[in-house]
C-alpha cells in the first residue's frame, strides 16, 4: 500500500464515520453481541494469534525486555483478552441514557440525551492487548475507532483485527467499526492527529514520549494524561497507623502505575511522626529524597534537588518535604502536581474540606490511596486510559467518558415570538 | 506596550491563573456580589462609556452600517448591559453541585463535583456588550476571562473593562479576574489561540470568518459552532397548520440568528401541503430556491443550485426540497447540515422518535421552532454562545458549561490490594 498518509486516513476516516453511524444506532444489546462474538472468535483464534505475536517477539531482538514483555502475548494472555472482552460486553449501555429532563414555561420539554462521541482515534505502542480492549470499549459506547498499534506488535495486531472484524461482522455490525490503520508509517500518525473532520477524539496510550508527542500535534481534540505526579499529604490529625498504611500502598503497591505517589508531603506539625513514615519506606526498599528536615532524619535519606518536586519517577523512589499545614500542601501540588490524584490523610474533617476543596486535580481523595485511581475501582468496569485536562471527561475515562449528549426539546406547534 | 504577544499573553495569562484559584474558591454570594458591583459601576460610569464609545463610532468611518450599529452604545444599550449583569448575578451557582454520588464494596465514597473550567479566552468583534456579558458569565461560573474585542471597539470596551475592575475590587475579587488583553495587534489572537499552558479554553463570538479563524488555528480547545445550517422536516404525518406556523417562526422571526431554518425538507408523501408553505414563505418575503419539484409547484421559486443544500444564508433566503420520508430527511441533514439544530413537524411519534435518534445535532426539536435554540429559551438565563463540537458542551453553552468536574473520593484508610 502506497499510499499518502493524508489519503489514507482520509479514506479510514470516511469508512469510520459511516460505521459510526450504524453503530450509534446499534442497540445496547446488538453491541454487547457483538463484543461476545469478537471474545468468542478471540479464543477461536488463539492458536494463529500466539503464532503471530511469536513472530514479532522474534523480530523484537534489541528491544528491551521490559518492551519484550509488554509485546509478549501468551495463551493465558490471549484468554484474558476474551475475558476483557466478555466484560466490556456486561457493561451498562450509556447511550440513549437521559442524563436530566426539565420544562420551560413555553411548554416545551427538554431533555439531555447520551450520544456517542463518533470516530476515536487510539494511538498505542506495544502492548497488542490495548487492540482489543480499546476498540471493544470504543464501540461498547456506540463509536467507532480507528487503531494504530506499535510498528513491533503489528503482526499480533493484525491477528487480533481480524478476530475483531469477524466477531463484528458476525453479530450484523460492520467490520469497519473498527479499523487498524494498515501501513507502519510514521507519518500515518500526524494524519490522524490533523483529521479534524474524520477523528472527533485522540486516546494515546503508552510512554510519555507518545502521549507528548499526540499533546504537541494533535488538533483533534485529545483525552489523556502525560504525568501522574500524585502526592500524600499527612496532616497533624492524621492517625499514624492509616497514615503508614495509606503510605506505603499509595508508593509501593505498584510503582510504575501512575496512580502511584511521588511525593509525600508531611505537617511540620506532625513532625513527630515522619521518621516512622520514612523509615518505613526505606525499609521497604524506597529511595527517599528529602528537604532538609526529612533528611536529617535519616541517614538514608538523600537530599531532594529542585526537579525532584516535578519529577514522576515511576520507581521505588519518592520525593518528601515538611509543609506548613494544608494551605502550604496545596501550595506545593498546584506548584508541582500534575492535576491527577492527590490525596490527604487526617482526621479533621474541616482541613480535609479545605484540601478537597483547594486542590485542582482529576481526583482527590481523602484516607485512601493514590492507587485507587483506576477505572475499575471507580466502578466503570473498565477504562480506556485517565485524562487530567480539563474539557469533558477527567480522571478515569470509562464507557460514559466516550459519549457526548445531545438536546431533545418536544413542543405541540411552539413558535418564538 | 512594545512587549512581543507571547510575553504578554504570558503575563496576562499568568495572573489570569492566579485569579481564577481566587474566583474558584469564591462562594456563590461573593460571585453575586462582584458581578452585582459591576452593574452599578457601568451604571455610574455610563457618562464615561457613553463618550468612548461615540470616540469609537467617530473612528468608525468606514465601516458598514451594520457594524456601526453593532459597535453604537446609547445609554440604554449601557443600562441594558449593566440589567444583564444582574441577571448573571441572579443565576445559580453551578460550582460544588454535587453531579452524582456512588459508593464502592471498597468502602469508598465517589461524589463527582462541578468545578469552574479555570482560564477562558474570549474572542469577539464590534459588539462591546460582550466584554461585559462574556467576562461576567464566566465569573459567575468561576473562571478568570481574558477578553479581545474588536480594535473598532477598543476605547468602549477600555471604559467598560474599568467599571468592571472597579466593581471585581469592591467586592473584593482580583480585578485580574476579567483582563482585557491591551493591545490592538493581531498577533494577540495568535498568542492566545497557542497558549495552552495559560487558556484552558476559547470562545470565539463574532462572524464566521473569526471563528473559522479560530477553529483553524487554535491549539486551545475551542468552544464554538461556525454554521447554523438548520432544517425543518416536514412529515407526512405533519399537522399542515402547526408546519405553516412552525417553518414561518423557523425561517422569518429573525434571519440572521444562527438557530434560522436554513433549508425546508418536505415528505413526498405530503406534496400536498407543499405549495401552502412555499407560498407562505413567498408572501412573506422570503426568497425560496426549490428543487425541480418545488419549483414546478410555483413561478416565484428560483431553481436550487447545489451550493443552496450547504449554505447558512442568514437572509429571508431558503432552499426547500422534497425527500422521500423521514430517512431520507434524517440522509439529507447529516450529509448537509452543520449539526447545529434541526426540527420535525409531525404528528407521528414513532417517526418523530426515528428523527430524534438518527439526526446527530446539539439540538433535535419536535413540533417547535427552530429558533428556540437559544440559552434563555432552554432556562440557562444567559448563554456565552452555541457549541456544536462533540466535546464538552454542545448547543447553548450557559453557566454549566463552562464549568467541568472533579471526582472527590471519601475513605476510611483503604489501602489497594
Amino acid at each position: 500500500m502506497n499510499e499518502d498518509p493524508d489519503t489514507l486516513v482520509q479514506s479510514l476516516g470516511a469508512a469510520a464515520r459511516a460505521a459510526a453511524r450504524a453503530v450509534s444506532l446499534a442497540s445496547g444489546s446488538v453491541k454487547a453481541n457483538a463484543v461476545r462474538a469478537v471474545a468468542a472468535a478471540l479464543r477461536d483464534d488463539l492458536d494463529s494469534i500466539f503464532e503471530a505475536n511469536k513472530a514479532d517477539v522474534d523480530a523484537a531482538k534489541g528491544l528491551s525486555d521490559a518492551m519484550v514483555d509488554r509485546l509478549r502475548l501468551d495463551p493465558e494472555r490471549v484468554m484474558a483478552m476474551a475475558d476483557a472482552a466478555e466484560a466490556i460486553a456486561g457493561l451498562h449501555d450509556p447511550v440513549g441514557q437521559i442524563i436530566s429532563s426539565w420544562d420551560r414555561p413555553s411548554g416545551l420539554r427538554f431533555e439531555r440525551v447520551r450520544v456517542p462521541l463518533g470516530v476515536i482515534g487510539v494511538i498505542y505502542e506495544s502492548r497488542p492487548n490495548v487492540t482489543a480492549d480499546a476498540g471493544l470499549l470504543c464501540l461498547m459506547a456506540g463509536n467507532a475507532a480507528i487503531l494504530r498499534g506499535g510498528s513491533e506488535a503489528v503482526r499480533s495486531n493484525r491477528a487480533i483485527h481480524k478476530s475483531i472484524v469477524q466477531g463484528l461482522e458476525t453479530a450484523g455490525l460492520p467490520g469497519t467499526a473498527i479499523q487498524l490503520v494498515p501501513t507502519q508509517d510514521r507519518a500515518a500518525v500526524g494524519a490522524m492527529l490533523g483529521a479534524t473532520e474524520f477523528i472527533d477524539v485522540i486516546i494515546p496510550r503508552g510512554g510519555k514520549a507518545l502521549v507528548a508527542r499526540v499533546q504537541e500535534e494533535a488538533r483533534v481534540p485529545v483525552l489523556a494524561h502525560l504525568d501522574g505526579n500524585c502526592h500524600v499529604y499527612v496532616d497533624r490529625a492524621a492517625d499514624l497507623e492509616m497514615a503508614k498504611a495509606i503510605v506505603l500502598n499509595s508508593k509501593m503497591r505498584r510503582t510504575g502505575v501512575c496512580g502511584a505517589m511521588e511525593t509525600l508531603l508531611i505537617d511540620r506539625a506532625a513532625v513527630d511522626k515522619a521518621p516512622a513514615l520514612i523509615r518505613l519506606l526505606l525499609d521497604e526498599g524506597c529511595e527517599v529524597r528529602g528537604d532538609v528536615a526529612i533528611k536529617g532524619m535519616e541517614m538514608r535519606v538523600e537530599p531532594a534537588r529542585p526537579e525532584d518536586w516535578d519529577t514522576e519517577y515511576l520507581e521505588p523512589i519518592l520525593a518528601a518535604k515538611l509543609v506548613d499545614g494544608v494551605d502550604d500542601a496545596i501550595a506545593h501540588i498546584e506548584r508541582h502536581g500534575s492535576h491527577h490524584t492527590d490525596a490527604i490523610v487526617t482526621d479533621d474533617a474541616k482541613t480535609a474540606a479545605r484540601f478537597m476543596a483547594g486542590v485542582d486535580s482529576a481526583i482527590v481523595i481523602h484516607n485512601a490511596s493514590t492507587q485507587f485511581a483506576d477505572g475499575g475501582e471507580f466502578g466503570f468496569g473498565a477504562e480506556i486510559g485517565i485524562a487530567t485536562g480539563r474539557l469533558h471527561a477527567r480522571g478515569p475515562v470509562g464507557l460514559e467518558g466516550l459519549t457526548t449528549y445531545k438536546t431533545i426539546v418536544r413542543g405541540s406547534g411552539q413558535t418564538r415570538p
